[in-house]
């Protein structure tokens, strides 16, 4: 099962009434110090801070009155978890959700503000599918991936739509970060249709490049021990997400977690922005690849920002 | 010379392609902690971040070319010295700007990345003023005060009516901090035209609380060693701005340095928001006033965002 720009379109209907149009935003100080010309779709101003809302209400509003009577289940490091946790209180449901005991604070006390059941396993794949396992077989509640899936990916790519309707001009460039893949894989697919001739790129942190390495070889590859402060972009690409990456992205950028702080701070401060690690990956990889973004309209998208103002990476 | 709703109107045509139409923003959560409904102005994402381009550029471009000829000049702890700079620039004449030596580095900066030339002098009134005496006798620049002016006035209070084209429903309390008191003078005479019957509240910090003291008598009272980390607010009270205030808001309400402190951390983690002390304190005042508020519409103004983030009052 697949992923087309039609899936987008009935995604981009389904959750209208459940996510924010969020607003466009550009700096004349950033086109200056990156000499391109930068819009940002402010997702860390969407509801839960996040992008994710777009995806876990997508799912959970595609599910059968049957299969989401018992609730629903994830495992996530946070954003998608709270994104869960307000989807599933929209259809009056609960949420179960496993969560790395290394997750940000403030990403568990969102979760848990919005009412998700939170249960907490060590921070590896393995160990977040096990608990995630348990967890359905005890509560029969139907499981909604993080990413790895097609009803999330659609709905991810919805920021796309509504960033053309936003624009003056199409972009030349569309960049979003990548960690699972549920982000990039629906931007491709929204940007082929939107702004065919336009170059889809992914954002990732050096230290969890599997994705970089997965475009580059043609097969899927592991994420071993990824070790970045982006804490969002740690995950493996999923299985449904690879082969729309692979047919629709043209490359696959990445920076370090220095040039990540560094762009963190220019949002911040320039901006005004909060934005946690793994939205400033896109202006990173801005910053650390000048000459592919020289000149060129750049639509990026700031991912989220879930941060613990109280661990901040430059103090 | 006093300012009316017609100055806005024109204030707002001249400034017109020189300041950002920036977003209004909600937040459920905010909603829910403070029982009312809040839209805020987000002026922290206004070019300089903050509001002071709106009365710079409508005092500058108000000048005749004789006036302007040999730059202009001012006093300012920093974001009307940043407004005055790129204001300056807009019309290709200098700017000579005397900034108080306990101004964030975050202001000098940014007033120097605008073409700003600065003279810091001590962080008295009657300093600043001295060194702006002398700077213009040196230069025959014209000065632009930061808020003790009618076209100042005027230009700050076009915020209100960009908001009332943003808002589905009209506010019943309008809310704007003062220092000076441009702000929230021009708020006020554009709140009495185009909202008729809401009440116009000023939010001061309760350490440098002259307007509320002058408003209280009915005379302009001294600011005499203002003590609160809203850098912004600590100025006196203007002579043009008592006058509007008097007859035109219906209190003035003030927040101590601990509910600003606390409002800051709510607006940066909820909102995702970069917001300094001084645009804090709205949400402080609402929130240490909970039944002047509770159940209403309320349309506040977030003055500005420039901090600086290696010292946050939470660190």
């Amino acid at each position: 099962m697949s992923v087309g720009f039609e899936d987008l379109l009935a995604a981009s209907r389904r959750i209208a009434d459940c996510v924010h149009v969020t607003p466009v935003m550009t700096s004349t100080l950033l086109d200056e110090l990156t000499g391109c010309r930068l819009s940002f779709k402010c997702e860390n101003l969407q509801r839960t801070g996040a992008f994710k809302v777009r995806g876990a209400h997508n799912a959970v509003l595609s599910l059968s009155s049957q299969a989401r009577q018992n609730g629903v289940a994830t495992h996530s490091s946070g954003n998608h978890a709270a994104a869960l946790a307000l989807a599933a209180r929209h259809i009056g449901v609960p949420a179960f959700i496993a969560m790395p005991d290394n997750a940000t604070s403030v990403k568990l006390a969102a979760v848990r503000a919005y009412g998700g059941n939170v249960s907490l396993c060590k921070p590896t794949l393995a160990a977040r599918e096990e608990a995630l396992a348990e967890l359905c077989e005890r509560t029969g509640a139907a499981v909604i991936p993080p990413y790895d899936h097609p009803h999330v990916i659609a709905g991810q790519g919805t920021w796309a739509l509504e960033m053309s309707r936003q624009l003056a001009l199409p972009p030349e460039i569309i960049l979003a970060p990548v960690g699972g893949g549920g982000l990039l894989a629906g931007s491709a697919v929204a940007a082929r249709a939107l702004w065919p001739g336009a170059l889809v790129i992914g954002a990732e942190p050096s230290g969890a490049d599997d994705a970089r390495r997965s475009l580059i070889s043609g097969e899927r590859q592991l994420q071993t021990s990824p070790d970045t402060l982006a804490d969002g972009l740690r995950t493996a690409l999923g299985e449904c997400n690879f082969p729309l990456i692979r047919d629709h992205v043209d490359d696959i950028l990445t920076a370090d977690d220095a040039s990540i702080i560094d762009s963190m701070r220019l949002l911040w401060t320039r901006m005004k922005l909060v934005v946690e690690p793994s939205a400033a990956v896109v202006l990173a990889v801005v910053l650390t690849y000048p000459t592919v973004f020289s000149g060129r309209r750049v639509a990026a998208v700031l991912s989220g920002g879930n941060v613990d103002i109280d661990r901040l990476p430059w103090r």
